[in-house]
């Protein structure tokens, strides 16, 4: 099992000297707080909590699993003293509103200990994981009672959360969801119906759980808008706020799964469930976007963890295992083999997982960053920027980095030859826990259509040229800077191909709206590939700086130009295909007849 | 759980209408018995048993896994009985000599039948698998006393063969392994020494297990070459063949996994056993390499297996699951949402699996033919051809299928959403399943060096010459060939790349051997689209013939058409990336020192 230990110098390169992230909170109101010391020390505790406390339980968490019982789910020993501990640490209320407990902390910082937490045990982080995104709705749309009553317990951790939207015939579709919530003579509602794959839905971790539960009113409209969203506890709270009666919610299963076994999926029923309307009725699910784009954030750095776990494991036993000799002569000769590092096929698939880890998290900052700026920053203009980046990078992240997190847990489990399909290695737990990651919170193809359909084609364009216009300004200020050439050619031509491939599907989707869904996926994963060309450029402009203004740690900036090298010439070209596919029209995928795909 | 159903039409298309295989049998002396009448019967037969009796164990196979305790091993329910029933029909025989007691049937049809098997239950068709290998050894190797005791009691599977290789501290370098052989007086050896990764090393299903040894002599010579071939079976047999004595061998555990649970993969310690030589001293390896080509083989249709059982399952899914609307008007006014097959993105990896499924069988059963002519053709020159041909081949179908048949194996569960990842569905058993294949009998990476280094430049690219100038063969043919233009240009186009990268990593190989490592997976994944390509336009060359002609399947032809052209267009463009990575050299992954991978 790799021992996971927190890349920090990884993660201060990228927050202090790449983003300067010190300087990006002292330009947002109400962030000023969050000094380089504040950063460094939260780091510090954060690594502590996640490699000692619950990276040591992800193993045995994924042996034992969640077990079921008469209603009752148990979580796998030492899960519920891990969360004890999170909260008197007092890590819950990091990024929420100090009017309700929080410590008033941006939420990129947040993104920061989720990586380490997640990448310790992602199993384990989705319990806390899914009550920030309960928490992130009832701050925007709860009403001052809602938040004094659930935001309060939920921000110290008594309590915990959940996000119940699917039902077993509906996940993408919402507007199919039958869940009835009738209204009640006290201004509550009874809800009555069954959700699905409900993570974190049951457990014993916390003294309450929080359900956020989409339904429908007795008189709503058909589809999408005639849902709205409501709060409801597990436990019904008194009017001091302590959990009293016990609610007409129960888990009636949990699921097995082919990973994640750690945390509980579980089939939640509402029978007559008592629940409160958050929000205006029949907005349900424009209400619940805020909670989607938290979570989609969330999942996106699930492709960083399980890159960056996988990269640790395999790359340690790279070095360590013996086999084969180098082609270009001995490099271990006293041994009885060379260690299968020098191989180059090892190292391909070593600095893979390295690029998308380092890469991945470079993204994930940035995006998160901009969470921050979209919600403090100081003029209206800036936070509307913020937010329409935010838009176009969203689907990206969550659909590109789970892909490549999940290629990059494969290459872990490809270096340990057949070792790597026994368990005891971690690392095909590590291929599993990883594949959901694609699934929930939008598959790769909804994220793609949101992106392409939504987010581009239906903006004229106006979002991918903000962002376009940033990697030109980038290219353009530093076409000086002879070192960065071999990046900043491919760069600015591809920034230039993204516009014009862009123009050519949307011209096509006027005539006909399946050459948007033909494209979608394609252009999506061609996004994140420029995408993270611009961070490597940036992660290798500083990188060269610092090598220029001569650094004791030439060895750490020498090694992120290779990585930038390795990712521009091994990982890169792939747009050449991406480029072909997506152009080559809706026709093959369409005109075969659905009766004719099998005889 | 996708039931797995014989696709029939399929197998018959290649075999028949594309292959002709009954003329190919018919100009192999021996072979002459295998008319259209038998390979149809065989099919027939093969699929009933295939669809109704180990088809049904798959995911309970799964869900119960194999059992160990005190060095016993019990196999899934059902196991047991599938194989009485599999003995009883006589396939065991089915390729093998006649003159101990095989029916003498080619390889090529065995391979039919593996295919079935295999793909209806990947773990239980590893137990006769495994005997396939064994047999093979002892028919190539074997002295006329051994294949007597041994050989005719695997050809009627009254008995079972494994194939034990590897230690704990070597798998692909083999020269390093430590189990010892010394002579007894009676002309056996003392076998000691500790095996892992045995599949199908222990089980309850045939009354012996004859294990296929590799160990070394005490005077052997270090290395590789210092190997040598040993039987050692679990029960001695007396004077007249039947089980006696208990030998000294034992498994020790079994393999917690990731899939192909189902399959018991043995620790087996060797502790004074008694063996027996098996091919001369010290010419282990050698020997050995029989064994290894029919597996590899056998692996290659793990891909198609993999791919096939996905796109049943993914494909009943996608026309009965309604979510959203078609983006270019409903396709099902009248239900509450379109079928998912509506979607391009769903049809893309419908598609994608359907050209990996087709075009592997093809690749699977052009390599099995070349297996018949190696050993069967009239003069020695198509012989050795078929030989050079097979070589060339082997690792492109063994690990090039294995890595599609992956990607297959998850479209297909991402077909089925957030459902895709519980394993009642039976999609996450099939990626799981399927993720061995990349590993066992040599890794993706080690095909990739056999490919590129021993088969190709080696021979300095005879072998590849051999290849390249039967599809040129082919282009120039069908040149007048209108209908196949869209194929024919850009198969023509890369046959020549395919040259020309040669020469060109075969150059900057003289300088520095690392070029071959550092270069080989992308030129094997590339020599795979390439031979591929070749195949389906094979394919459809059949399909436009069978149109011109007329024909009242013109549903069936179209389709296939449709296929190809869906893999010319969205899957052969992966060569675009391809020829840029493996063209960059192999700097971008040896500049960096081992020591600073991490800080």
């Amino acid at each position: 099992m790799p021992e996971y230990k927190a890349p920090q110098r990884e993660m201060k390169f990228v927050l202090n000297e790449v983003f300067d992230v010190e300087q990006h909170y002292q330009q947002l109101p109400g962030f000023e707080e969050a000094t380089a010391d504040v950063v460094e020390a939260i780091i510090d505790e954060g690594a502590k909590f996640s490699e000692r406390v619950i990276g040591p339980l992800n193993q045995s968490g994924d042996q034992q699993g969640c077990h079921f019982e008469n209603g009752v789910v148990t979580t796998p020993d030492g899960f519920k003293a891990a969360y004890e501990q999170y909260v008197e640490a007092g890590w819950p209320s990091l990024p929420h509103k100090p009017e309700w407990g929080g410590q008033g902390l941006p939420e990129s910082l947040g993104i920061v200990i989720n990586e380490m937490i997640g990448t310790a045990n992602w199993s384990w982080s989705m319990y806390p994981g899914l009550s920030h995104g309960a928490m992130a709705t009832i701050e925007e749309h709860g009403t001052d009672e809602q938040k004094q009553t659930y935001l309060t317990k939920l921000i110290s951790g008594e309590w915990t959360g959940t996000m119940c939207l699917t039902e077993s015939h509906c996940g993408t579709d919402l507007g199919m969801l039958r869940t009835r919530a009738e209204a009640n003579d006290d201004g509550s509602y009874s809800l009555t119906g069954t959700k699905i794959f409900i993570s974190a839905g049951e457990h014993d971790m916390a003294g309450n759980i929080v359900h956020i539960v989409l339904a429908r009113l007795p008189d709503a409209p058909e589809g999408t808008k005639g849902i709205s969203l409501f709060i409801v506890p597990k436990f019904l709270p008194d009017a001091d706020g302590n959990v009293a009666e016990r609610n007409g919610v129960a888990c009636g299963s949990i699921e097995h799964k082919m990973g994640i076994h750690g945390n509980a999926t579980c089939v939640i029923n509402f029978d007559g469930a008592k629940g409160f309307l958050i929000g205006p009725p029949n907005r349900g699910l424009n209400c619940m976007f805020t909670f989607m784009n938290v979570a989609r954030i969330g999942t996106a750095i699930q492709g960083l963890a399980h890159a960056e776990l996988g990269f640790q494991g395999s790359l340690a036993y790279a070095k360590d295992r013996l086999q084969m000799r180098s082609l270009s002569g001995d490099k271990n000769p006293e041994g009885p083999a060379d260690p299968i590092i020098v191989h180059p096929e090892v190292r391909k698939m070593l600095l893979t997982q390295k690029a998308i880890a380092e890469g991945g998290r470079a993204l994930c900052y940035y995006t998160a960053m901009l969470v921050d700026s979209a919600s403090h920053a100081t003029n209206e203009d800036e936070r509307k920027d913020a937010d329409t980046l935010l838009a176009l990078l969203t689907p990206i992240a969550k659909a590109f980095l789970t892909e490549l997190g999940f290629e990059a847990a494969n290459h872990g489990l490809q270096v340990f030859g057949g070792h790597g399909y026994i368990a005891e290695w971690g690392m095909e737990q590590n291929v599993r826990d990883s594949r959901i990651s694609m699934l929930y919170e939008g598959t790769t193809q909804i994220q793609a259509l949101d992106l392409l359909g939504r987010k581009v084609l239906m903006t004229q364009g106006e979002s991918l040229r903000k962002f376009t216009k940033i990697i030109h300004k980038f290219c353009k200020e530093e076409s000086g800077n002879k070192a960065l050439k071999p990046f900043l050619k491919p760069l600015a031509e591809m920034n230039k191909e993204w516009g014009n491939l862009t123009m050519k599907i949307g011209m096509k989707a006027m005539k006909n709206r399946d050459e948007v869904g033909a494209a979608s996926v394609d252009y999506l994963m061609y996004s994140g590939y420029v995408t993270l060309a611009y961070l490597w450029a940036r992660m290798a402009k500083t990188a060269q700086e610092k090598l220029d203004n001569g650094t004791d740690e030439a060895d750490f900036y020498k090694a992120k130009l290779s990585t930038a090298r390795f990712y521009y010439e091994r990982m890169l070209p792939r747009t050449r295909t991406l480029v072909e596919t997506m152009s080559s029209g809706a026709d093959n995928l369409m005109e075969l007849d659905a009766e004719l795909f099998s005889f």
